[in-house]
């Protein structure tokens, strides 16, 4: 299932830079035309960094695991899923940033699909530390239930910005790269990514 | 061969979201031109999760043999082309609904397309299950030829519904998308799912 | 490297679908629509069964060795950039049958691609025939010398249907296809394509 | 981690083909078109074999690792964000190179994006060269140290070719070939590339 798993993360995460492009007539002054696109590359490298902070996590997750419920299968293919459909609003923020009428609702569709994400990686997070009957004998439940609870505090960050980019979509999306890259940094996820 | 089979259903399952798209001048209402593709959606679900159940099925089959014959080589190869094939009925399915004048050819396309599949992995079901010479020793064959009779039915439900596409596709085109959802949540696949 | 080249072969093998559209007015008679893209089909097939053929002759070189030289490292990497080219052409062949003007170099085009992925094939087919202290153990250099001896003849006839293309590139396009379903079907590839 | 590298490595190769198309009108006069799209072939062989190299030497080093820290799976996938991000530049360089007011611009930046490749892959190799913990036991230190100051002139030539590119943006995009070539042909990345 991790191999799988890692195929979908990989191509959802590569496919991410067909959405980018420079419109034919931006050839004129190209310079002009790659900084235009500045909404694409905040939207590339948020969703990147979302995808690849969650693999990491993801990664921690299941490489304890000696087998999985059919229950655990089909909680993370929802999460490939939401996973997998994260190009497509990544492609309308990308597009709807600077165009004023349309942004509040693509940063709110983005924010809620990053939401989702969260939700799902929570869900699977809980659900395993509930089982220590799938883990690999040499693994500590207290440690995958102390890793499933550092994973929780992300949802509630993410809820805070979603509400707030009903008032201001474009710092929101700010927001959201702000945390693409927390999931990535910080300290606390150490013991809980810590790949083979 | 599973390794490549997984890359393979990985891929089509990550491409489908690629045909998901707002038209440029939905951007004045967005809200609005995210409602109205909703039969991408509906598509995009549906793919996914019958995707997702024939690998947990294909999964469940493959991981049980120790190795294979040219002709499952074969078998799987087929299997996997019309894997890959999906995408394309499904982005039809997705353009032609309420469309009234496409609507009927194209959800019997995709139909049709869905039954090959089924029609392919229930091929290999039962190929395996007359071949206990390929399996691991440790798996038990009457446990495979209960799992290949299992799947089998999902065939019989693929052709009613596409039957029913020629008086009412759009009921049919929700039919598909119930019988993507049986295909991951019934209790009877759990024997065969259940992963390594 | 294996892991590497199936990731490459899966990926080709998935992205040849996208090349598959009906055009936006052919809604109107969706049938119709779906029947005109049969150049399409004939080019999927071939591409995806040419693909498909490779790797598992590929499988079978690649499963036997112990370790690889980086001579055949960059033989393998060659292939897969040749491989990975395949899209183009096969996109071009589509959309080229039946526009006659276009059709002759189209399908020319496309067999030079072919006959260049099976020119690297055989290349390394032979490499590896001549190392034998890069096989495993438990292989019979005699084995697999007489593996790569039947690998060669492909070569022959994909020059025959290319020189053919000149004259009446539609039948070539047939050739093509043949040849991509002899790569599948003989018995001969038996001894070769047995996976592990 | 080497799994989901390699993932993205295979995928980001693969993808370069879609950037690579002949116009409408040139099915007219097919041979002249498919010829006219050279600079797409120089750009879809250079990223092709910068990332083929890329894995050769990233794979030179994954596997001599026993485990991984954190701040190196954070290098990694910073190191896949700029890999994944490359065929958007080649599609610029493709669709600039004989449009002179763009070609410079995009050369640049496609230059840059390289050069941020070879800078990431030798900030790896150097901490792993550091870090003689994290290795297999079986593994000299001092063989990787060596093979992380073979990496090292790459970064040189990169920035000498970019420089090259303010004044014959043309010749760079040749100097990026050359360069790509390198990668994959030269003596001295035998034993650093020479895989399990």
């Amino acid at each position: 299932m991790e191999a799988f798993s890692d195929g979908v993360f990989a191509i959802a995460i590569t496919l991410l830079v067909l959405e980018i492009s420079v419109p034919e007539d931006a050839l004129e002054n190209l310079w002009r035309g790659i900084a235009d696109q500045w909404p694409s590359y905040l939207a590339y490298v948020t969703s990147f960094l979302t995808i690849g902070g969650l693999w990491i996590v993801h990664h921690g997750i299941f490489r304890r695991l000696r087998h999985a419920t059919l229950a655990l299968v089909r909680l993370n293919l929802v999460l490939l899923m939401v996973v997998s459909f994260l190009p497509f609003p990544t492609r309308l923020v990308a597009d709807a940033i600077d165009a004023t009428s349309a942004e509040r609702a693509a940063v709110i569709f983005y924010g809620a699909t990053l939401f989702a994400i969260s939700f799902m990686i929570t869900l699977i997070a809980r659900y395993v530390a509930r089982r220590g009957d799938l883990l690999h004998d040499s693994v500590d439940l207290a440690e995958v239930r102390a890793a499933a609870a550092r994973v929780s505090p992300n949802l509630v960050f993410y809820a805070l910005v979603l509400l707030f980019a009903l008032v201001a979509p474009l710092v929101a999306a700010f927001g959201f790269f702000a945390l693409s890259l927390t999931a990535v940094i910080p300290r606390r996820l150490e013991r809980l990514g810590r790949p083979a």
